[in-house]
């Protein structure tokens, strides 16, 4: 969220307080959940009840295993077909696909599915339903590899060690209109996008889908597996806390004070609605993003920090991270960070000022209206169930020596810092404003950058706060 | 229709006759339902009953259209308020609203109209049902022009010669974001896109939406006005005749006889599925084209001949002009072209290949792929009610010696010329194969050619026949 990264909040209050939270609660319980529920969630895709949840689209929750049963015989039928090789980013849209993130999306888009979502933002199901699908799960293969495949009808998947992942079957190879998907996708074809220079502009001219069966749940082995707690795995940790309402927090930042005063003032409310137990997925974005944010090794162990110093209550959050790649494609992308959510058994949403947004990478302007975001998610197919709740800016508010909601009928009393002089500060290893972010959070960020190389410019890159 | 471009049909066969119908069958009773209902119908907006047509988008037709007890009222209003001077285009927007061809849209688009436009091509009533909207119908001003509304909660419309012709109110101003309309509408920013550079380019940073209030009806005196049917003079038209289904087609080409082919064939495929007297709505577009596309008066002309001679039935056909502007937008403007005919009453609409497509402005390449027209317009939102009839393919076949459907089981039995071909006969005077347009239809269209003034370059228009 570029929203937040010109307006976040100073505080000098000096008494707040950071008990430490013993370190265990950072996912707490969620351990336990995937290894209790790993091995029967996985094996094969079912149909699953959550009580109380919102039902996922299209009715269930569709996940894309082989059955164990069935491993080896996809292991040898994958050594007779025709192998692709996937890209790291290739790779975690398989992952997204294989938990049911874009339920019910069964493997990557054939044409009639990419050309409903690059028109409409959504697919039509068979009984006449809609659901929200608004970027491009695609995968694109070049000449060669489309002539190499030749009259198959299924290919097999593997990663860049040369392990099987996956099979696609029932493929279609269809032309990779480059130029209209990007245009159509990000509301702009300037050069400089982050994801289409990274997974589009260089790869081939096809695109090929069909129905994906992946052979095992994807790993990373970066440490951070434990976290990647799938929709049905979520689902499962939301019915076991006995959560009446999951309100989801997209990041891809640090969680600053303004993060959690938010965060905490949603639970009041949906308290004060009659909610009884409301509980929070804090879910940072886990898949590609650019190379001037804050990595996600980074972002996890600011977030530990965060939840240690008590700024947020673990007994009702969840912090759990979110497979996907970033396209940085404001008020398309945003439906999709929605959309994969109520997957998991969010229904209500919480959506700040230029979601998904950055810089235009060539003019000197934000790529997107900050209030697009917003509207168009209040306005999207499929997204009807989904409870938006829109970002109340936070700021520091002199008067009251604290952060408070900004009020706009009386500005000149609050103080806002850019996100610029952020990045100053944690570059030269100052202290923000008392309050802006805990004590051990703020270290995290100062080691990050303290970590850093800069490059021949002198330039780091930039710790947007949101 | 790009679309035809390089696929049309050569027959030598000599013995066609080309009867001479009585003029008056051009537009045959549409003068009377003319001069008969344009009093009735324009007086002011309200819903109209068309017994066994399809229903217009929202439920009625609406009409914007100040009632005539009000216009001394609403002129003296106009003087008071301030005012903004329209473009051709603009104009011919305030003709498409005021006679409901974008029902139930009451003026030119507010932002939450253009983000759904932008995002969905569909708009979401108040009662939930959704609606099809593919293009936008936007307003333009620039700073000084916002600056000069000021607080005005509405602003009076003028033409190029200062005549009144319409009120715009409870207006809402927002910012014109020329690269992601343009992106989001045409899926390339390119330049040398027609309306872009006509329409978006060099106008304000700044939309208007808001709710129009249009003193008379639209005229363009230029003697073709009498064909400028609304879609309430066309459905009392098709009442009038009894039709119990109406098939449109869209063109701004002139026709040629594998048009007529079609849409003879089209007709006698709904004779077979049971109606009784299916009408043929011939609906050339009359808003602006292109400079090299054959201009309307030229096409009306051509298309009268084509009458005349008796290529289609004058009985069950009638022919109108559409009024609205080209966008060249390819499968985003289809739904439009098809969305405003059911507005005027057909449930039939005939779609080609790469409809609404040109080249590609820059890359040599057609600008869509040539099938994305019909499938995007098979899964529209909001066109469900719309039968697409997809177009077949007619050449010249040599074993039968004249026009049939192309059988691609037996290619080497069939011709086809290029565009390219048809430009140079015209441009020299010869006449094309027999049987591909009827001779008088040629004869205008040689007539056209030799009316031009080659530019520097010796360059003529292209006549692309679809």
């Amino acid at each position: 969220m570029a929203s937040m990264a010109t307006l976040f909040m100073q505080t000098p209050n000096p008494t707040h307080s950071f008990p430490k939270y013993p370190k265990s609660h950072f996912g707490s319980g969620l351990k336990f959940s995937i290894s209790v529920s790993k091995k029967s969630s996985k094996n094969y895709p079912k149909a699953r009840i959550f009580n109380g949840l919102i039902e996922p689209d299209g009715g269930k929750l569709v996940e894309l295993f082989v059955k164990e049963s069935q491993r080896d015989v996809k292991k040898k039928e994958a050594l007779t077909i025709p192998r692709i090789k996937l890209s790291r980013i290739d790779l975690q849209w398989v992952h997204v696909l294989s938990e049911g993130w874009a339920s019910p999306l069964r493997g990557f888009m054939r044409e009639s599915e990419l050309l409903q979502t690059l028109h409409f933002a959504s697919l039509k199901l068979e009984d006449g339903s809609v659901v929200n699908m608004s970027v491009p799960i695609v995968l694109a293969i070049d000449d060669a590899q489309k002539q190499q495949i030749g009259e198959s009808d299924k290919i097999a998947l593997f990663d860049s060690d040369d392990n099987l992942v996956a099979i696609l079957s029932k493929i279609e190879i269809y032309k990779h209109h480059k130029e209209e998907r990007i245009a159509r996708t990000w509301g702009t074809t300037a050069s400089g996008l982050p994801y289409v220079e990274e997974a589009i502009s260089h790869t081939g001219n096809w695109l090929i889908g069909g129905d994906l069966e992946v052979i095992e749940p994807i790993k990373y082995s970066d440490g951070l597996d434990r976290f990647r707690l799938s929709p049905a795995e979520l689902r499962e940790e939301f019915t076991k806390r006995g959560a009446d309402a999951v309100f989801a927090f997209q990041l891809r930042n640090p969680v600053h004070n303004g993060h959690a005063l938010l965060m905490t003032d949603t639970r009041r409310r949906l308290l004060e609605m009659g909610y009884k137990n409301p509980v929070l997925l804090l879910h940072p974005l886990g898949g590609y993003t650019k190379a001037d944010d804050v990595p996600l090794d980074w972002r996890m162990r600011q977030h530990e920090k965060v939840l240690e110093d008590g700024v947020l209550d673990p007994e009702t959050t969840v912090v759990s991270i979110f497979p996907s790649p970033m396209h940085y494609a404001g008020p398309t992308e945003v439906q999709w960070h929605a959309k994969a959510r109520i997957n998991a058994g969010a229904n209500f949403y919480i959506v700040g000022r230029d979601p998904a947004g950055m810089s235009h990478p060539v003019e000197k302007r934000d790529l997107y209206d900050a209030d697009h975001g917003k509207k168009v998610l209040s306005m999207a197919p499929g997204l009807e169930r989904l409870n938006i709740l829109p970002f109340k800016v936070a700021a520091y508010d002199k008067t009251q020596s604290k952060m408070v909601f900004f009020d706009p009928s009386r500005p000149q009393d609050f103080v806002f810092i850019s996100g610029t002089k952020m990045r100053t500060l944690a570059k030269n290893k100052e202290n923000p404003p008392d309050g802006f972010m805990c004590p051990g959070g703020w270290k995290v960020l100062v080691e990050y950058y303290d970590s850093l190389v800069p490059s021949g410019n002198g330039r780091l890159p930039e710790a947007v706060p949101a």
